[in-house]
């Protein structure tokens, strides 16, 4: 309602809007979470509650935002994809990153109780945010691919450096060992010197979390009747599976076709 | 760590750098807070428990982000001014704005039970961010002054329609009163119907909150002796002061002189 | 070589990377045409000497720019389709743009005498330019078609227009006569008071120009013997066909395939 | 005058506003002239020919351009200064830029057998363009500052450079002599060696060319009486003025102060 002679400072604020019909993905990241993990003493390589957390923010961001069609989280890192012809706050990027991360961040501090009902919360953590636009189904497989090939890596690093760390050695020592070694290389120290089988880890350690909207058949009053009934939804869903090969855009033709 | 053949997906991260040597304001904005609002059963106009908590907010931004040298907020608002030769984050938008309303919404939401302890939070809130670039001191302060006239022209208009329809008329009657009217009528309505000086409300309310860093005595433990002792820091300090007249800038020359 | 105290300025000269991996089309406009064709007595609606000069010029742009795997060009406009993964100038904008619109502009200026002698250049033409980028395939054909469309019916009017104008009456009757009139009346139009039949105008002026590399036979001095031998070469080649069809397109699959 | 379904290909035209109230300098820089040079004959290190050319050039655009208060050119480049709250083409930076550099190349080429009317242009030339903005005054003037350091550094090199060469040496054997050599010591290489004195080459070669606008009688047709008249006009002027030094700029407040 107000309007005054310096409602002229409008005009600086520039647009940003993304490039139309390319996949947009916000990738958010914790800022400043090592000391963050250690500050909460959570566990190392993979603290389970922090990682349901993180997977419960952004199921939370999932649900209040439509236009999201897949995300994919690890560590403290989650990427969101936008569907390629969104409109979402007319594809202004700043718009469209800051509501996300703050929404995630809300969460975050929200749930933390929650999943850590153990552990207070010391501070308050933050998230950074960015836009990319992907123009092609491919670089947009490529991205996530990138992500998770990501998360594998560095799980079966941090794995077995910390089962060296564990066993009694100093993180320098761990370094030293695993400097130049190659995947089988750490399998082989992982399972003759701790007796731990990698291929038996967690999966979502392993592969990182990512969220569908999955057809779920979920309970919601009647609008008629006032009673509760059985309706089938489409309903953000957690699963730990491989976004790299075919087969799981092969089985889902729905993701790369939500135009 | 990581290196991968999906690596070349970095390149789609596109600069977005701000204009050297320009004041940026980092505004960020609640979402859906009209909502957020009745669900909590904030008081109108004005709530001053969430106006304290917004307060309490931005001053945890501020002490995390020595760059910012003012902070103006009303309403579910709040504008960060960093200084004009800010390196912070290589002046990449999307990771200063990020990275600022990500810290305010954690602080917000870690904060509410301390400053709305008889209002549990229903659901986690969010706020939306942008930077602007404003290229000179002049700018700036009108920039300021807007929202600062801005916050003047609601809180009187909220004052008085919150007073009629407290009175108990319908909101659409108290529109119909207030349309049309001058600031000097509003002021009559409120003194000779509701007994309500408006020169005397609040100056929270009327003129909005101002963080500056001021140079305050506060207690630190000696690195020497372990002792607490008493030192003189430069500690984000609310007021509710104009900063529309020449006054305020005149009397302190170092917030523009702060490159 | 020189270094100075001054050279803190290139900072402020920001990025603007187009986002790889999408068709680049730069598309040039004559400036004030109007009363550039008026003053150098251009024959209306087309003019076929300064469409071929404009022809010219875009051919040497392409001669000269091997990233461009197509132009095409209509009354005082021109686009230039970059490949998609061209790295032309790391794909800065305003670079690709600039060297493509002065080399554009340098060639009309110099090929001018050639293709009009006996109308002397009376002052230097101008024209701007822009980067488009284009994420699909589909896209793209889209904007060719687009511009092929916007030339069919500029020219369909035109044609009807100019031949009421030249018939003797005024141009403001001209456009009265065609105001609301569909393709088909327009064609009756002409064909009936004027005797032309649009469907044998020149192709250059009912579709414009497209400009393709094709395999050419050219005779270059061959470098071992210093003879003149035939080589086949990819050239520039000019033609007037339809783009809007599937059929251009499935006739020349590396086109798209052209990354 | 043409819609058609494939209109929504403009939405991906992004806009490029520059920051409102900065000065927008754009700066146009020859591309290959060192082969350009070669090709055409041009006196080393400095054609006086090839320069007024350039200045011509220069002059026709700001004729051109009312908002152009500026220009600085040295070699093969020119530098154009738009006044601050200039809103040409809505501040779009492509328009702005392509614009220009079209408009010069134009003007290069058609002004081309004028200034040298004994050395035929072989191929058409071309510039590339940018755009830059700078938000204060003092920052405007470390840009020119920065140019014209750079035009006296390179001139004293290469006037060195040049006279060695011409004197019979090699290109090689000059670059030998002159490496690590401060300015005092090309100087007197040019004086004992050569006998140039380097304070008298010609201040075009030393400071680069400067256009302003000037007050200037000239004479225009009277609408009234039909008769040539005398009438003062702002007209773009040349000269070899240092813009380093404050004197410059207090000689010419009106220069800053145009907004």
């Amino acid at each position: 309602m107000a309007k005054s002679k310096y409602e002229y400072v409008k005009q600086f604020e520039l647009e940003d809007t993304l490039l139309p019909s390319t996949w947009i993905v916000v990738r958010i990241d914790g800022r400043g979470f090592h000391g963050f993990s250690d500050r909460h003493h959570l566990t190392k390589p993979n603290d389970i509650r922090a990682l349901e957390l993180m997977n419960k923010a952004a199921e939370s961001v999932m649900f209040k935002t439509p236009d999201i069609v897949l995300a994919y989280g690890q560590s403290d890192e989650y990427s969101f994809v936008l569907r390629k012809n969104s409109r979402l706050f007319e594809r202004r990027s700043s718009k469209i990153s800051s509501t996300i991360v703050s929404l995630f961040t809300s969460n975050y501090v929200w749930h933390w109780s929650q999943f850590l009902p153990d552990e207070p919360l010391q501070y308050p953590p933050s998230f950074d945010a960015r836009c990319v636009c992907y123009p092609s189904d491919q670089i947009l497989r490529d991205y996530l691919a990138w992500r998770q090939v990501d998360c594998h890596i560095n799980n079966m690093y941090n794995t077995v450096f910390w089962a060296i760390v564990h066993g009694g050695r100093s993180e320098t020592e761990a370094e030293n060992e695993l400097r130049g070694t190659s995947s089988a290389q750490k399998q082989e120290i992982l399972f003759s010197q701790y007796g731990i089988n990698y291929a038996k880890e967690p999966e979502m350690f392993k592969k990182g979390s990512v969220i569908l909207r999955q057809p779920t058949t979920v309970s919601v009053v009647s609008e008629k009747t006032g009673q509760p009934v059985m309706r089938e939804k489409m309903i953000p869903t957690i699963s730990f599976v491989d976004m790299i090969k075919d087969e799981f855009w092969i089985q889902r033709p729905y993701l790369l076709g939500s135009t």
